[in-house]
């Protein structure tokens, strides 16, 4: 059994949760998981969510069910064994500052470090395998120190910590305190498997770390239509992306801070798949409520063939947004454990160079995705992660 | 030097014929040449176009320069270089019959016995290192053996041969009469290094033979697209791939046997990337003259992701289909030559797989290009086709 | 009330009749009703389904909420209300040799002769205002004179008529027999307001007459944009238009001889438009089972702008087939009584320019779809169509 | 002869000069001019540019012949007549603050009353029969009173006033000057034909005013689509249009003040044209510099057809920005002159219903712009604006 608990009930944990369940009793086939059809050393059918956190008071208390039903009910069966997982109140920071603040009519009540050790002791008790990080997107720098993470937790300092930096600390805490190891999947953009600091805690403690922003959406798509450029030797003359949709993280994107740090986590690829740079226009465009959590992406780039001459293309995708990075999640979590079976442990490069955007360690170079696939099939044949049959 | 004949002076003879020219001056850079940027034993440089062949009496008798001037005169400069390549006769099967033949004017003047004593002793003069075919696509089937197809020959059996085969014949003839050795490559689709016989007959006399269907268009661009799919696990439930241009190929293609043949072609791409056969509509849609050599394609295929939801996804292209391959003859120009020097012969698979829709040896699996691209850089190293610096 | 007689219960018919019963009780909206918002004498209310003919063996007998059950049924809810009409046997002739023949298992049990006087026997008792042809396309040619369509009935010379002929014939024959009036509403591309024959008799007989072809699909869309063209004067160069769906319609036009025909009826609008022939591709292009009803349609276009520049489009489009036909069907039903209310007959123009593709009479203009609705409701007004409020 | 003086020799303006003397000469045909197959009392040959200004160092007293081989020189001819045209030092007030100010390196040598003195000389002599203004969008209100616009003047008080208000001001004060008679044609989005004031003064002084915001680009292409959608009475469910160049008006628009303006500018077509409101998203989106003058759009819409099915439509098109505007100009100009020669005054709804994106007088509904073209036209024939031939 894999045990796993989920920070975040939101879209991807509800599809997540759904999903799985549904893959297990084998209602519906594993699309969408990349892993799927390879013989993993830990199956599906292991994976167990023994745990789920929220700050939203219309969850907190609830059953993940009951959530999953509001949330997704009209597109999706739900699972009646969702039934067993209560959502607990997790730890709210700056994530939703000026977007749903006044709406979640959440107060906290405990200071930080209490909350943390709260929180310890249910894990002590959940017994977590891995822990997914699903949280609504923050802006944040990576930390200086640990000792200053740490101070920042004890002075209650709120302003200068985000959740998921919290939890990432709380994972290593859990470590120390029960002496048992859990894995930490980062798939949203905060940056802890690129946090230098961080990683060298997890390296320190033996737990693997997988990490930043899961990759789905149009820039896994981007990648590989450049890697296609770039095997041909196409000149790239420019690149637009439009992003538009109408869940919550694209409300969120429209606040400008965070809309800028998506842009960093995806100019990266183009350099490190064609070599130079292209001018570009690649950021989630907008919010529109009635597109909902079905994305729509609008892609167009202009290149130089032989003889100089000029070709165009267009791509226009409407691409369900959080189920991608749930499909994810079931690889993701499994890889978690066998590394802790394994004893492999810090920032996992060939795992978070296919499913994440910004692949820790810090200075990982990105690839296409394709590309990445291979690499990723060939490291599990390296350290055994692949079954024998 | 790399000595090279071209086998029908069209549109992709003149773009290779001009960007080759253009590259070898510096007045371009060699976009669209797969391998420009990896250090290859055989540098673009010492490509030399020393023969051209057509049926088509107005080209019959001219210099390239004229040739090229004329038919892409409007969209690309034209090197005075080529004004040293004259167009001489080539052998006229069936390849435009139905499409052009009244246009066309020329009459056989010879016997095919003939015509080969002719041509084999012009190629004792030329030299050739590398024969090149991009002769109109014609119908056809594999040979039953070498003897058949030479008593096809002396018989002068023209209804049951077409060129291809007769220029992949004069090749081993050529090797026999002179000892000399030259590569071929078949650039379209007529079934040569998918010929059992013939690739038996290569290998034999030691000669390399790369084909068949130079690997441009919409087909690479689906391919990766599935390989994108497939890394995701994605389930394709359907393709559609519109393709239509204005060029003679497009022309030609109207007619319902070519047609046919086309599309054998491409739907092995299918399941050899997926792992499963989807149902699809791809194949060559039609022919318009106002879109000239720069086809349009429109791509839609729609897949289940995690939680069985449904994507969808459109690409639209605009693409110059006849310098797409030009640019990959620029590669496989030199990688024959190469061969030649380390002493490889036959289909050569892994070269075959990048540039090749139809990849020989027969019964060759098809993939995505990217992983083909990888898959061929990885052999250069082996066979020492790349140069250490 | 308008009592409405279906020839054909395919996918038109049964979106036809699902659709307008669930308006009928406000369960839907009336969107894809061109005249819902307009104040039409007739109300979409009066209008009952009360027969309906088919020569499928699988649709014969059953009732048409069983027939659209199977039919339709997974992608919407079937009214009970549908239980109350039964399919009965069609005449069937050509229309789906090649395709179906042999699947449907009907044999023809009498002559011509004997069907035409069955079927009008049927419709004394049915009374209807009007009959809506909506059987599977055919192919046909204008016929020569009502006598020479008289007597083929009479010879059973089943090879030289069409089901459509047929019918617009009986449509006539049951004016004579009962001197009740009936307008013949054909939706389908055989020639019917295109007959000048056919047509005269309907203005003899005093019957009105809406045909040919229902302009739904990609060809309104394609009309309206020349239309946008046009009113800035850019000369459009060429024009790509890609159809392809799986539905029986779609399957029947892969037969060349049905496609010809499609193609024709499409042709003319560009030059109608735009006042200027236009090279084009723009035809059925292809069957795809798994697309369904829900047509697959790509657009491209390039123009001369002003200074001669030129700017490029590309349009795709997924859209429902048979139910944007049914839509126009609700307003030509209800047109056609008041056309009988009001003493109008022959092919009316105004009428058939807005939901035909073909309109008739034969040798009449097309026009862009919204100048075509402004003149439809103009027209209206002036026949008083329209109710005073 | 029609006098026409330009404000603002941007691109706009140099594709107006350069298109319209080329078709002068024969050179070109009338392309993106709408009125150019009309018999309109005005011919094109008449139009004669006799004047420009700009506030650009760079460009002030160079021939509107330098100016435009700088900046089109390279994808267009340019005519020599344009040689006789010297561009001269215009107002400048905020137009380009914040994006261009520092790199102009133009200095305010006088004040504003002085400038407009010397503006006006300037026109006694040039003798101008039309004013367009096509200088850089600024971001502007509406006048509370023309008195309020002269004390502002006055005072010299440039922060509340924009070029625009300016010029259209300078074109009333030429009017009581000198007894003649300018129209006014404002093509960009500062209100002027939507300014009650402005207006008021027109229709006293009796000249003819064109405005607001010249309707090219996605705009009217998104309003006939709507039409479109109106005519079968489809509900559409979203809009989204994505629009990006590289141009400086698109440089301009990044400027968050700016760009809300864009947007009040387009909505209100939506609910004209449909008679409901739609979820969208309609804004210029991004600037990217290699994309020049040639924009990216790329719209989306799902509505819903009849029984409640949805559709899906994708368009995505490369469109010459400048060069469409330069079009409407060549008709503007000669419209202007007859409504001159008509007597007719103030904002003329049928001329800027089709022509502007936010047709004055204030309060105007608007229209797709097929159906403002047939208004138009109608107009046109009742203010005996066309020839009779």
């Amino acid at each position: 059994m894999i045990r796993t608990i989920i920070l975040g009930q939101g879209m991807v944990a509800n599809y997540f949760a759904v999903g799985l369940e549904r893959i297990k009793t084998g209602e519906i086939p594993p699309y969408g998981v990349p892993l799927a059809n390879v013989k993993l050393r830990r199956k599906i059918e292991e994976i167990e969510i023994v745990g789920a956190y929220d700050v939203d008071a219309e969850k907190v208390g609830k059953t993940v069910y009951e959530v999953a039903k509001k949330w997704i009910g009209e597109v999706s069966p739900i699972p009646e064994k969702l039934k067993e997982v209560e959502v607990r109140e997790g730890v709210h920071l700056r994530s939703l500052n000026g977007v749903l603040s006044g709406v979640l009519g959440l107060e906290r009540k405990m200071t930080l470090k209490d909350a943390l050790n709260v929180i310890i002791d249910q894990w002590r008790e959940m017994n977590p395998d891995v822990i997914v990080n699903v949280i609504t997107t923050e802006n944040a720098k990576p930390i200086n120190s640990i000792n200053e993470l740490e101070e920042r937790i004890d002075r209650n300092d709120i302003e200068k910590l985000t959740a998921t930096q919290v939890y990432a600390y709380a994972t290593l805490k859990y470590r120390e305190e029960t002496g048992r190891k859990a894995a930490f999947i980062n798939a949203i953009p905060t940056p802890v498997a690129n946090d230098e600091k961080i990683v060298e805690m997890y390296n320190r403690k033996g737990l693997p770390l997988f990490g930043d922003d899961g990759a789905t959406g149009a820039t896994p798509l981007t990648a590989d239509l450049l890697e296609h450029m770039a095997t041909r030797n196409r000149k790239v003359e420019f690149i637009v992306q439009f992003n538009i949709a109408g869940n919550i993280d694209f409300l969120a994107l429209t606040l400008p801070e965070r809309n800028i740090m998506k842009e960093i986590t995806k100019v990266s690829i183009i350099k490190d798949i064609l070599g130079y740079d292209v001018p570009h226009y690649i950021k989630p465009t907008g919010y529109l409520e009635p597109l909902g959590d079905k994305k729509f992406v609008s892609i167009h780039m202009e290149y130089y063939t032989f003889n100089n001459l000029k070709d165009e293309i267009y791509v226009n995708v409407r691409m369900n947004d959080s189920p991608a990075l749930a499909g994810l999640l079931v690889d993701l979590v499994r890889i978690g454990k066998i590394c802790i079976d394994k004893g492999i442990c810090g920032a996992v490069y060939p795992v978070n160079l296919f499913y994440m955007k910004m692949p820790g360690p810090p200075g990982s170079k990105s690839t296409s995705k394709i590309l990445a696939f291979q690499k990723l099939k060939e490291w599990l044949k390296e350290i055994d992660g692949l079954v024998d049959e």
